[in-house]
């Protein structure tokens, strides 16, 4: 079983398996190898060394290698570092993911259920197909299900993406009602789909960043790819409604200076990127007030991409206000 | 009964009542004095001209006066011009506000009735007492109930503040359970009286436009005013919650260059923004669309403030093939 | 053989085609019905009238038909009006489309076959192979070679698109050398289809317009389209190279704020950037000076896009100057 | 009497206040328990530490109080370090304020009597009224007094907001005068309550900072807040001049993007947003080289929100040069 | 004597100077020839029609002439025109510019002298022997006294360049004592000459306008330049306070974005800025409102560059009572 | 000859000249004085320290003098440190600037040879004896050949200048024929002088830094003032080719924003302000890449100015495949 990173106590023996993120090697005052490791798991960081047989452990594994890891941790400068006896690769079919990242806390199957549960309600054909193709695509559904929604500003956890698009679908059903002559079809299933190329553009194996490809061509243009070739298999699928539905992809960044190639130009457009847009924004100043907010403080640190402080409401206090009000009208009633 | 200037036809006698909106006098090649007119109601403009007993009548009334009028529709120069053989002023209270400018189509009574019924859903006793305090304000209600949204841009019609109040309202309803630790009664509150400035902001006697205090101190100012003379009317109203409150109407607008003074920097505040910023919007286009777009086009005129085009996707069409596999579907089921 | 509208003089019998832009009926003092018409081609528009077998013609083309025009060109109220006595449909087989358009000044022949032998000296396999799999699309290559490359800011005529992407590949070539370790090959491909997404973006049969999917998803986006089925066919096709390929063409606009989803982040596409910004800008000023400045003038008018004025050297005279020099120092040599 | 912190030399004994900013406890490697504070005064920072009678100590205060410390300065890897002997917090009343922070170099007193006088010469009766009330409002004289103008930028010092009020208040009457047609008492009177709601917004009694509803609602608001209560207060206060005067307030930042609600629209305020702007400046640049420069420089530090450096002119010898010629040109006359 | 435009009424007899803006040549319906003009002086524009020896008159002037007029005012098709009978060229020394361009309202020989006083109080010899040289050199002068400061914003007059010139410098003496440690014979000669370039940047013998150089180089560059050739003739004017007066120049401007090749950077420059900046905008306001606001309206048309409106207080009751008040209070002294 | 900071090994003896960039005195813990100094050359930065007869080096040498050094590396703290001693200053003649600021890798005397021909084949006479007089201008010549061409961004060595004025000129020339109508010799000349003021602007003798007059007027200005004074030396200089040619220097930086006091407003100007900006864009990458990315990175890190990531192609890989190719290809031939 896994021994995390920040459960580890002065003194403690350690068992378990890491991600080896850096390795280098020095020489000590009396003239003798040793290496020095960076640990990780997903709940800190930590340092380690291997005083011995140092040849031989240097070659049992690589940098960015998941480790197995036996030692003890000590006390140096303050800080807690494992002198280790023993190290050797794991292969990455043996370690969880979620032991190295931080994880969604819903269930990623129900969740995944969810989402497919709803696109069995679009009465529109070609999009239904198209749908469940998607849906066929194991190794699409796969990364779907792992990926972050984005390496920093929200739903940056596994499971990630997922989860912003069944968040971002159920709020398009509650406010696509709301106005007349919209395409619930169209927008539903872009909905679903806004975020698609996320599964190329971002990689989670190693630590939250972009692909290669992510960064020169961008989840947008991706999502696109992906989409294409999925209507060619729809026999039939109709060009303009294939039009609206990469545009709604196209456009959900809603503005030039956020990368959108194109403005929205329909309703459903100008709905979807505002949802989009406002989920992503709600989830990421809770999530940054999560992380970042004490205990008892009134207002968060500064966001550096969102360019402000966020104020946070001493809200027990409301709360329990509120609950009480609740009991008592649960009485009444 | 009033008849409506686009329902007037050549040689017709017409006897209505209309705003005059521009009086002007000039000289015959005969040499006779005679009176040059526009005459509008909500439906378009047209030229009047008085040729006789000019003198009497034009005393009998004043530039932007209500004037009930007699005389005959003839054609000049391929446009219909009335020559009118009796002029003279009505009282503003003799006449309907809504013969002379657009009308929502919604029932403004029901439309109010709701916005009352979810302030009364409120549990919070100092928001509650304050709503109550502004529902209790006849004079407030009376304009309330009759404002403009807006001079341009969205819900420009009599009745549109109301209708969008509660719009925004609704949706605020419908994604707050969305999101965990969201005060629900501030939210509903600040809803409600988001735009609570614009009574005072706009004018809508004579033309949609802007009062002297409204371009000068504009509808957050002026709501802010409003607000904070209720807040001194509800006993006890805690300094906290009056400052989250006053907050969210500051920071509606979500942007410093949208004249909002302070950004939202709390949840409720962020999600306002947006949901407000999406209704304008939505029903913005609605409104373009609807007057704009030529039966049959696919794209609207540029919007001049937008800036961009828009695209009415062939929903008719659609609409029937979504019917048709509707009733399919039923029958199967 | 067509005559031209700006040819055609007073009391002149016209027998030609033109394009029927605008059509609608009137009716006359007398109570008679007409046509009337707005004809166009390439030179000017002129105003038509049909006075005599108004129900026959009328029903004998539509709006936006090409006709085939008999009648006569008689002066009213200091313009000159076409009487028609004639007109009927004819096919669109049937007309120059360079008649009713500005066209290309130089050989499209012989630019295209320009292209093709640079498009030979590629060495790179799979980037040859590809170009060859577009030059062998015949419909391709037919609207490659028509195309215009802008509505209206440059190289805006039939063959605008193959002018500006041969200037662009022959100044890529030029400068390519200049700086070591570019890859000339993906340099060379990407500059002859960094506009490919024009051919479905822009419209040309009637005006120069764009498309329904032009406007909703952009020339870039379609670009990539059929890039990236051209590039499944060409067998073994590199990932790295298809994807610094995309890149190169969905980072030409250079910035954001001009609608590239991605800003240029290899040499070669910070290259690409520049020279098509720099052709454009070059050909659009040539463009708009040709057009907009009366002889003698040493100023243009405010180019709105631009937002500037462009100053026109004194060319003549210094020309003359050089050339006089050019002798004398040639008669020196 | 008090000693400041940049007065300490090592090996002294040290018995005077201090505020202590930062407190936690540590372990020394010989396991026994100690204090680790950051004592500051006006002048500087400096770590402190307890070794003995931790647990006493450790009541007797909390972080951010205010403390009475006895000890001896010690150097610590290069720094001066307090071992504290006795520490036990002081109440507020027996500070001084200006111990602790910045304060004008001005005559507090002599300022704001300076004000008083100005505000007398206004003849309007409902300004001049107005003024009154506010300077009979003693608890708001004495915040008025103390306060800040800006935590960082300007006047960033105790009495700070009344020295950049009286400075403004000058400009304005040195230049009304220059342009015909000004409200003259209406200016003096805005440039007096320009920044009047910095009194709410800012906080000075820990350090210089924003109190929540300063963040919240900004010293704009805050500001037309206490207006409109005196306002209230003043029989029969003219409407149109109370929105001219609140306007003033408004739009005194110039520009939304400096979060002011409304752009100044009347002479009056398009000069006090001038004078205003130029007087903040001109202090925060002298305020920054006063403090930032070295002697002999010649150029100021990057300045981090005016985004460029200054220059500084070899004053000295210019000055010299000029007084030399003052005194030639005296001897002269 | 001048007849100016204005003034003319129908059926007069003019004999009168006017500028010829336009002249064209028309066919009468009878097929003779006549001349077609637009006769403008600094009042109105009027069309002019020569019926009779046309030929002859067509030769004895040219577009952009000024003209000497004899006919007859005629009323056509409501406007007045005038029948011209005889017409021919006049010299422009025959001519009074302020008859054809509106003329600044102050004493032109008495701001100048004021000017010229005011840089004789500078102390620092190389700046005052500097100023001497500008004063010295007659065409500049010529020049400096006639130009208008600006084609469209503010002080657009004959005579606006040295009345800005004056106003600014008079602001620059009131407020530099306001701040320590300005250098004020700096400050007062950049105020002096800050302008400069506008004598070769803007045309005013036909209209307000750009001279090729003008629009070329702008009026900084061109100032920096005869600013440059001047102090070449002053012996030894000090390097480093060369450099700082053309930084004045340079930067007044104050932003990159109003083409200001370099922001303030000294406290000098950053004041000049400011006070510059607030002349030309009071004195732009208020051109714009004496000339296009109507008697009694409370609200200027949009200004298109402000890109605002600006309100127009009801300052005539508040003069009213203002004066009343003044006259108590003098009768109480 | 010189020993390069990067060469020396531990313990080993040192003996070279080197930059004292920093210098104070120290205490030892046994209480005597120390000389902490920092050294510098092209290659890298050391610490150093004089621990014997400390009073007499002290004097002998300034911080920011070149100095003969004598001493031994150790090994302090993991980095290497001189034990000095002997050192004394040298006179800057005596050192080779290239050892201590990076050094064009192009030949100097051959750049200018070749600038020197490129002047030579201009026609239009005035241009040319224009540029004679410069390359006459012995100082100016020496400074033009040793500047850099930016204190960072690009082209960031000495003869940076010159390496970037050529590389400008033969983008010129190659894309310049592209182009009907240019005046060539008018943009060779422009180009060659275009970044004239940078040999004022930028100082290299200590570091790549600022003049006081180069960041007080800016390297466009210097560059205009230094053309204005050799254009007074050649006869009959046209006025309008004057104008043109300071037109090119003054909006080669193309946008406001950019400082560029005019946006360029002809074909040359338009044409040389993209290929500057290119080359600019081109080497700084270039640059860039080779100081900041490791060996086998395919991302560069972020670039602070140009805010972005830099992707580096694998090229090795491609070039092997191209070369190749080539190798084939020359066999058929």
């Amino acid at each position: 079983m896994k021994t995390y990173l920040n459960e580890i106590k002065e003194n403690e023996n350690v068992d378990s398996l890491f991600l080896a993120k850096e390795k280098s090697s020095g020489i000590t005052k009396t003239g003798n190898a040793y290496l020095k490791l960076k640990l990780v798991d997903r709940t800190r960081e930590m340092e380690g060394r291997v005083w011995t047989f140092v040849d031989i452990f240097s070659e049992s594994f690589e940098k960015d290698d998941f480790v197995h890891v036996k030692g003890k941790a000590v006390s140096f400068q303050d800080h807690l570092q494992l002198n280790i006896t023993h190290i050797e690769r794991v292969k990455e079919e043996e370690i969880l993911l979620s032991d190295f990242f931080p994880m969604t806390e819903k269930d990623v199957e129900g969740m995944f259920q969810n989402l497919v549960e709803m696109s069995q309600q679009i009465k529109d054909q070609h999009l239904s197909h198209l749908l469940r193709l998607f849906w066929e695509d194991k190794p699409f559904v796969e990364r779907f299900k792992m990926a972050p929604a984005s390496t920093r500003l929200h739903h940056t956890c596994l499971g990630g993406l997922l989860e912003h698009t069944l968040s971002l679908t159920q709020l398009v059903l509650k406010n696509a009602g709301h106005y007349s002559g919209l395409n619930l079809d169209l927008l539903t299933t872009a909905s679903i789909l806004h975020d698609l190329g996320k599964v190329d553009e971002l990689t989670y194996h190693r630590s939250f960043d972009y692909s290669d490809e992510g960064r020169l061509l961008g989840h947008i243009i991706l999502g696109i790819e992906r989409l294409e070739s999925k209507i060619h298999q729809v026999p039939n699928f109709p060009k303009d409604l294939s039009t609206q539905l990469k545009h709604l992809l196209l456009s959900h960044h809603g503005q030039y200076s956020w990368g959108s190639p194109k403005r929205p130009m329909t309703l459903e457009a100008v709905m979807l990127h505002y949802l989009d847009d406002m989920d992503a924004k709600m989830n990421g100043i809770q999530q940054f007030l999560k992380t970042q907010v004490s205990e008892g403080s009134r207002w968060s640190p500064y966001h550096p991409v969102f360019e402000q402080f966020f104020y946070v409401p001493a809200f027990g206090v409301e709360m329990e206000l509120l609950n009480n009000i609740d009991e008592t009208e649960s009485e009444e009633e």
